[in-house]
């Protein structure tokens, strides 16, 4: 899992858990019909903001978005790197026979074990990247809009609460409590765009840029491997994808 | 109808409704004037920022965006690789015979069962994907419009109450209701922009997006068909429109 | 007249007047010197921001923009079309003869007439597209700076009133109205803005673009008379340019 | 001078300062520790946020452009075509001892009456235009980060004096005074940004555009005059920059 | 050290002091448990936005750029114009003993030195200046995102500030100083992003732009030595990147 992210959530809840905490009456703090318009009213806005699937599919893209481990692509460059000689001491139907975790570069090996056309291989596997994009923007679109309605709905839940407290000053030591209470949708709401949603949309940003960062090594290294590069050429090309410091020596 | 779109408003509308109940005094949260003040000025502005036609159109086109139901890309496929299998078994003219509901694809189809040529039928079939996005183009514009003045007019509605409530302060019991009436406006300019505008113009943006590449489907379809393309290969091509999860094997 | 903004204008400030003269204090919603400092700083910046000339002009522009009527491109098709008729039958040099209303259309014609070559035709009528669509973009710019300018300064008037009251708040019975009063700018800007300039920077773009499409028809048009192509085809080209429920059908 | 900035100056100012004395407290507007914490928080904030150089050049564009009159385009053409003249009567060499001000034009005189090929000119000239853009959008970025900061810093000011006020509410006469001069650093920012800083950042877009077509003139016309081409010709192409109702009848 | 963000530190943090300390009570604007919820949140919520490795990175790039002195391009033209003399009196071998300081230089003159073909040593060098636009970009996005997440959980504080002194009015004399602490989140939230992250991103922008512009120098002079050009022609070639009032008379 994402240490970063498992920091933030805990880091960011813990602080203000604590502040709430020492200003002594945290009860005051949990009113639960303010809970369910603050966060009823962001889900029911997403719902007319997105077609049924696009929500559904956007919170399980998120979700793994958010945890998953980024992967190491020195790791997987070695791989592609044995490839290639396998590929080159037997031939590139032998590369049937080698296990293989990772699904998307599996698929494109068996393409090429198949005798498929570099080009083909190439498209075929670009387009699953597409893919991958567009199912990322999504689930980023469905955060960002459900980031924007969460302090809407705060808003509102105020509002009506104020008009509530407003229409009846008769009992001048319920105006207070009152107000307090109107204020907590507002923070509510802030709280889940500032600690949720927003950052989480820029988290599944960062991801989807990396993500297919690491997928293009393996569209070059398996078009390469398809072409009967040298091994030694094959990993010095894949090496242009990573910052400087990481490179091993050229070979 | 589009559930999400009916469990969006029902929702959103009633945790809103249900706070108000909650709080004890519903009905001081209808105020005619203020209703009148902020859906009278939101629409008003919105005469002064698009021609007339521009605004009717873009309620019909909402609405129809709104709740009308995605088509399921796989049937449509399906009816395509069927009509490139009676192209091919009996001819191009046999297809002026078959019935075909979607008017789109109908006009596409009688098209090369005429002899028309492969790039006149793309071009003239593509050019209704872009008046169809154009459409919608100016439907969310009118939507974002509103939304963006429906919060402006609700502001000015709480100011000009405030202005009254305070150039007459003597009774003191007044003070609390005058400035919740005040408020009104603000809630409502909140609800309709966040509720209603503001999520039907993402909608869309979003249906746009999905019947642009419904539209190019057939387009795609019928240009193959035209070019005699084996019904395997059609389906196979199509299929590439198609999230890997829904996709047939390849035959 | 367009009857749309006749309606936004009217409907507008109408229910702004109503709202207040019903809460029974219309007099206090008038006070010169905060009428004054809002219109006037809103015009001041308008003229730091903008050049002398182009502030002039955006206000003829602007007022042409907003009350100009929509010409129907199907009758200008017609004419277009009677006048590939009049060429074919007798000749280019026919066409200088023919009583035609639209300045640009009978500048176009003429250079026709006059023997001029088509991509040259084609070169001058669109420099004039562009200098319209210029125009029209700083038109634009400057109601969107005074749309931006007008709440400015509307909070400036406020922020001065409420220094003034707090400065001095030894008679109690002073401070409601002397707030009313600074209040009433923010009202102002906030009216002027989205009820005068920002709506009317966005109908300037919807002109701009329905004008730029007119005037091509006109351009493709001219061009086609003077390649003396049929006029049935000028028509069945021209078409192309009104969505599909205004088009005849084919000839 | 350029009389419409003078205008805006002296009118925002003068409005605002009509505004204040009509309140009848003037010398409760100003307060110099308020005065320092907005105008130098801004320009510290500016220094942070871009190098010394850019800075200081920053003010000098901003002053001249701001300041600077708009030249006239007809006369530069006026100037040009007689160029073209003596170039044809006499030679291009005799150009150099033609007397010229504009130090651009002279530029690419003396380039051609030394011989130089007419695309190296033209490259020239061109990247000292690419270099004046350069240079005003620098400055405009200055004035845009100011015309952010000047409000982020009023509001840093009241909420100084707001806490101070707040942290010692014992004599209650003293509170009315304290958030009028907590309120000064909120009125002085946004005087500030929507009085000078933004309408100046606009502006220097505006003559960005204005100077970049005058030069386009200058170019059009020195590498029209390399090529000889005769002097009626170089007036028709030049005067394309005008718009119609400027342009003289052609010759 | 960058003298320019020096002053701005030191002056907006001192005028922020300053103001401060004249209220007389200083001690009022510390309070340790709004430190930590405002800084700790914004921490919190970039660990969420951001995987670990970049938030990390994107500091210490932050701090580089921000302390980094601008490089004198004068200086690095006249070492390339020097090394160019060099390669053409000796040879190209001759390079690879010059002491060259500039670790980005010095990579490129030992490809040339061994032989790279020019495009090559151009593709490796431009490789690396998109490597630094990207380090920094990610940079600016860190900055940018903590200066929208600190005002928002200065927000957070002030609202559970609020929420826990409206709950509990019985000590009138409490409110004014709980109050004043509430305030105290929004204050520390805007100092944050308008005295520090804010400003920060702005002017790795800046650098970034400076930087590129530095190596793109190196590049160029780099490339004009492998092709062996005359030294007063990589001259005159690389003084087009300084502005007018920086170059060289022409050699």
């Amino acid at each position: 899992m994402d240490i970063a992210t498992l920091i933030g959530i805990v880091g960011g809840f813990g602080l203000i858990a604590a502040t709430i905490v020492m200003g002594g009456n945290a009860a005051g703090f949990i009113d639960p019909p303010s809970i369910v318009v603050v966060f009823g009213g962001t889900f029911a806005s997403c719902f007319i903001m997105f077609p049924m699937g696009v929500v559904l599919k956007a919170f399980k893209i998120a979700l793994k978005g958010f945890f998953a481990k980024s992967e190491d692509p020195k790791i997987m460059i070695d791989q592609i790197v044995a490839l290639a000689e396998t590929a080159r001491k037997e031939s590139l139907v032998a590369l049937e026979k080698v296990a293989i975790d990772d699904e998307y570069l599996k698929k494109g090996v068996i393409l090429v074990a198949d005798g498929t056309d570099g080009d083909l291989v190439r498209s075929i596997m670009e387009f699953e990247i597409d893919a991958m994009k567009k199912r990322h923007f999504q689930g980023q679109a469905v955060m960002k809009g459900m980031g924007a309605m969460a302090p809407a709905f705060g808003m509102i839940g105020t509002l009506i609460g104020l008009v509530q407290m407003l229409s009846n000053l008769s009992d001048p030591d319920a105006i207070g409590p009152a107000m307090a209470v109107a204020l907590l949708t507002t923070l509510y709401g802030s709280i889940l765009a500032n600690v949720i949603f927003l950052p989480l949309a820029k988290k599944l940003e960062e991801r989807s840029i990396e993500e297919a960062s690491y997928m293009e090594i393996m569209v070059e290294g398996v078009v390469a491997i398809q072409k009967g590069e040298h091994p030694s050429i094959v990993k010095e090309k894949l090496q242009a994808f990573l910052s400087p410091g990481l490179r091993d020596a050229t070979a």
